[in-house]
Order: structure tokens, then sequence, then C-alpha cells
């Protein structure tokens, strides 16, 4: 994997990475295939999004349906039929969010699994095996996460071993195909993350940033940025990992990030919040059941030009599947046109006045939500 | 509506439905989409696998979201985005199978509503001006099922009740648009059917054989077509209701029917079993777990060209919506790929060789079920 530079605004970057399985354009959105699919999206549909990089989670894959069964049939691209470039979550995230059935050690992680109750033990050297099983093109080591704003002691205590975790996996990883990610940790702690990424060096091909969006403010979430991101190398790409919702992806496009994922596109659809030009509304509210309007009029996906609010409320209503489909299509294609409308502005310098007009759209919402 | 014969093979007709809102090429099956959807897949898929007409259910219409707030915002094509030819089913089965929660007289059904409970008089009447209400090409007369193989007595009074029903339903059909079918009852007595038929007179646009997949057995089935077909008269289109497996639409098709709607290429879908070729698979058995065949070998479906039965098998378990969607999307394309042969084995005067084809392609199933 190369990253290439190609303009920058502010500290905005545009940018591409280079896999043998094809280019990423840069601030890009990765959805969320944590079992292998994205639920209910075919991968040509994802591609006619725009969508050129997905994520998956390893430990998922690990538990059900294994990583060795779907290396034995051929990895995951081949399994779920994608041929863009795959990125895995290591399941660090997965533990913290499961950190009551799991027991921590400097070995790593000791969780029971929830298919046969048989205990699993993910270390940093088994995180980067079930990477290599599934093929991935970008792998992620394996860290700890902790509840923020907590005491600064054990975020340190976090960031220090996922430091460990961190060198054990690049250990573990050598030369092998891929391209492994380091995650700088420290929950909201200026000093522990500066701590976090000298400790990481300078070997990584790409640089995450972990330990956000588990209870921080928006503000302490941006200070951290504000800190963080100048200091990252460079040359190589900017991964905020679990965020977010369409601002946050413009706060952080704009502090210089490059890379995200996050299920709220995909998870929030399924429940009837559509994302649009006009702010986010959700189409189980009774004011849908008898609109012809488009659920966002200014897009153009096949949702928004074949289906009017009041179809999608009822299929909503009904819990049929053509309805969690429909939303879900509209908001990765909503996630895909936002990325590129900010990497647009980028390569012309205007990306304060796109920010700003995506903003003032989402305020005009009201005058849609009731027609 | 104008029902048009191409070519006659025996007893089995080629044809063609002539609508304003397009062709249909008969033998035909109509998937269902009993709420204005055929679970999970679009209108655009379902015309890309050949489907030209799809049936809904005036009753579950009725009751949600109703068909009067379908009429406000323009009909029922317009709702699901489907421009070609809809059939609409009266209700007549669903009150037989929800006739424990129903109080049949002679102005017609009493049945308490699902959605509050109150009650709602689904007379021949109401029947028609809902169908009306949800602009249909061809409606349905409301009639009355019994269980088969039930005592004479007690189908002779169904079926001379849904005789009188089905004389109000013209009265209150008029000359509004949309096609009325007449339904044949009489359960498994051909005396009955043939009264039930001599009854409907020859002003109906169609005749549709009611009253099986019941209870009764194949050969009393097959006995009712091989006695009723012929009868019915040849200048319009027989539609046998809410059948069936591949193989029933064969001996239906071999007999003179020309129109088909069954619940079971998707329903099942959704529960993993797949129509092929090679018979049927149930894609949850273990046994295809670590199958990268396709799982239709023959077949061309996005499904069969994108998918192993081991991602199949993997996504069913996992209760992932991709699973249920491209299941459905191929049996939905597989039984229009055995209507199409069906009708181009008539057209050259091959059905019988075609049919052979069939049942000994379904029956060399065990050989790749196992890789």
């Amino acid at each position: 994997m190369r990253y290439q530079l190609l303009a920058q605004d502010g500290q905005a970057r545009l940018g591409r990475l280079h896999f043998a399985r094809g280019i990423v354009d840069t601030p890009a959105f990765m959805p969320v295939g944590t079992y292998g699919s994205v639920k209910g999206i075919t991968p040509c549909e994802l591609r006619d999004c725009g969508v050129q990089m997905l994520l998956c989670n390893a430990l998922h894959l690990m538990l059900r349906p294994g990583t060795d069964h779907i290396a034995s049939l051929g990895g995951l691209h081949r399994f779920m039929s994608w041929s863009g470039p795959l990125l895995s979550d290591s399941g660090g995230y997965q533990v913290f969010s499961l950190r009551h059935r799991c027991r921590l050690s400097e070995e790593g992680v000791l969780l029971h699994s929830p298919v046969d109750g048989a205990q699993l033990m993910l270390s940093p050297e088994r995180a980067v095996a079930a990477q290599h099983a599934l093929g991935v093109d970008v792998l992620m080591a394996l860290d700890e996460c902790t509840h923020q704003p907590g005491d600064q002691s054990a975020s340190q205590a976090a960031m220090e071993r996922s430091l460990r975790w961190a060198l054990r996996c690049q250990e573990a990883h050598g030369n092998a195909p891929g391209a492994l990610f380091g995650i700088v940790q420290g929950g909201i702690f200026p000093p522990l993350r500066e701590k976090s990424l000298q400790g990481l060096g300078d070997n990584f091909a790409g640089y995450a940033i972990g330990g956000l969006a588990v209870g921080e403010s928006a503000e302490q979430r941006l200070a951290v940025l504000d800190e963080l991101v100048p200091r990252l190398p460079s040359d190589r790409p900017r991964y905020l990992m679990g965020l977010g919702k369409p601002l946050d992806l413009i706060e952080a496009v704009r502090r210089g990030v490059d890379m995200f994922d996050c299920v709220l596109p995909t998870r929030n659809a399924r429940n009837g919040q559509l994302f649009t030009a006009r702010g986010s509304l959700n189409l189980r509210n009774a004011i849908h059941r008898n609109s012809l309007s488009a659920p966002d009029p200014e897009c153009s996906c096949y949702t928004c030009s074949h289906f009017s609010r009041a179809y999608l409320h009822h299929l909503l209503r009904r819990g049929e599947l053509l309805g969690a489909r429909l939303n879900t299509l509209h908001n990765v294609h909503y996630y895909q046109q936002l990325m590129h409308r900010l990497r647009n502005a980028i390569a012309v310098g205007e990306l304060e006045r796109c920010i700003t007009e995506c903003i003032a759209g989402w305020q005009r919402r009201e005058a849609t939500c009731t027609n």
C-alpha cells in the first residue's frame, strides 16, 4: 500500500491509497460489513454508490464462521465477492464493548465464545494471524480501549499495554502481505496521546486514532484531533476509527483525517433514520405517512429516485425487508456523496465554503420534513 | 385486458395477456408482494428476472396501510413503483387461513382488525371497492374456501355462497377499469366444480381455480384439473391460485393453466430453501458449509454468478439480511426461467420432452448437494 498526497486545504488532505486491489480516494468512508456483508447490500451496489473499501471485523469472523474456514475457502475477498481493498478491525473495540465478558492480561484478551462457550485467547499474535487468514489489505493492531473521560492512570495503563501489543503485532506481521496500521491511544489526555505516538514509531503503514467515541464529549474529541493529527506522519494515512455522524466526519476531515468507518449509516437506516442534504429524518415518524416526497429530494440514489417517504414509512412499519434495504442503500450513497463532495472541495481549496453549505443545508430540514 | 392464444401443445397453452400497462406471456408465474413489496426485492430486479406481473393482497393492504390511503397517494402501482400489471387477491384465501378469527354470513366476512381490533365487514362489494382503490389490473372476486377433503355438503354450501358473492362482485365492478376474474370453487367434487363454472357464466375476464392447496392430495388436485380445465372458456386466461412447487406448476401447465402465484419461492428462500435445476436444497444444512459451488451451477442469476453455497450458508446462519435477499432473488429467477422454458417448449411442441428433462434434472440432486 502506498499513500499519495494530492492536495491540501488548511489541515485537510486530498489523497489516494494505492493497493494491488485498487485505488481508494481519501478522505474515504468505509461502510461496515461486520460478518462479511454490509447488511442487505450487494458488492455491486456498494460499487455503484462509489464505495472503494470496506471494513470487516476480524473478531466476529474469528468466532463465526472462523477465519481459518474463510482462508480454506480462498479468503474473505472471494468469500464475500468483493474485489476491492478490505480493512479488518482487530477486535479491540469489540472487546471494549463486551468488557464484562472478557479478562484482559498482558498476554491478551481471554473471552468466552458466544458460539460454544469455549475460551478464546485473543492475543496480538492471534489477532494478526486471523487477519492474515482473512487476507485483508489493511490489518489493525490489537489495542485496548478505555471508557472516556476516565481517570488518567487507567488510560495510561491501557495506552501502554496497547503500545506493547502494537509492537508484538508488528513482530507477528513481519513482511507478510497486507498493510499493518498502528493505533494511537491515550484517551483525552494529550501527553498520553503524544507518548503513544512516539512509542509506535514510524514503521506502521498507517496510523489510526483509537479510543474515541467511547463516552467523551464532542469538544474533548475535537481537542484530541486538534492536538494529535498534525503530529501524525504526513506521508501515511490517518484513520479515525468508529466515527460517525456527517458533522463528525466533516470536523475530522477539516483537521486532516483520511479514513473513516462507522455502523451509523447502515444500522440507523434499518431503524428508519436517513441522512439527507436537509438533515436527518426518521421515516417511522407518522409525519411521513402521507408524503409523496422522495426521502431526500436532492439525492440521486435508487431509493430516492423510485420511492416516496410514504412507501418507505409503510415498509418500515410492516417490517418489510425491502425497507431496511432501501434505507441502507440511501445512507451508504449519502455518505459516499458527502466524502466525494469534501474531496472535490479540498481539490479546489474551497473546503470551508463546502462545509458551510453542508451545514446550512442540514439546518433547512424543517421545511421538507412536513411535506 | 385481452387474452391471445398463440399455440397449443396437448392441453398446454402458450398465450399473451395484453394490458394497458404491458404484456404478460403465459403460462406466467406471479411473485407475491403481499404488502406491496416482494420481500427484499426491488421492482427493477423483478423486471431483470423476467417478471411481468405481480400479485398483492387486497385484504392485507386494506388493513395496513389502508387501500384508501394508497388511493390517495396515487394507487398501488405508483406507491410501490411497479409500472407493470398487478393482480390483487380479494382476501378469500386469507379468510380461510384466519377462519377462527372471522365470522361468515351471507353479507360477507366479519373480521377483527389485527391493527386496532375494530370490526371490518369484508363483503363482495367492499372487496371490489378496495381493489378499485388500489387500481389493480386484475381484480379477484371474493370467495369462500373450505378445507379439503371435507364433506361434500360443506363444500357445496361454500361453493354456492362463492357463486352468489361472485355475481355481487360483478355487479359492484360494473364497467370500472380492471379485469374481474371469477373463481371456480367446489373442492374435490367434480359435480360441484361443474355447477360453480356454469353458475359463473361467461362474463368474467378470466377464470381462477380456487380452493386448491387447502389439504387435498396431489392426486385429488390433478383430478380436479383434469376434469375442470378443459371446460373453462378457451378464450379467457385460467389462473390456478396459490400453487406451488415447480412440479405443481408443470403438471398444471400441462393441463392448460395459464397463470400462477405462490409465496413458496420467496418464503422458502428466506429459510434457505433454493429451487434449482438439480432439485431443491437447503442452504442451512451443514453440508454446504464448505462448498465453493454456486447454489445452482446451471443458473445465471446474480446470486449464482457471484456467491458460493458456503457464503450463503454463513449469511443464513448469521441472520444477515443479504442472505434472505440473495436467496429470494435466485428463487424468483428460477421460477421465471422455468416458465420461460415451458413457454418455449409449448411454442415448438416439445413440452413433454421439456418436462422429462426438468424432472430428470431434479433427480440428479444428490451428486451436487455434497460437493
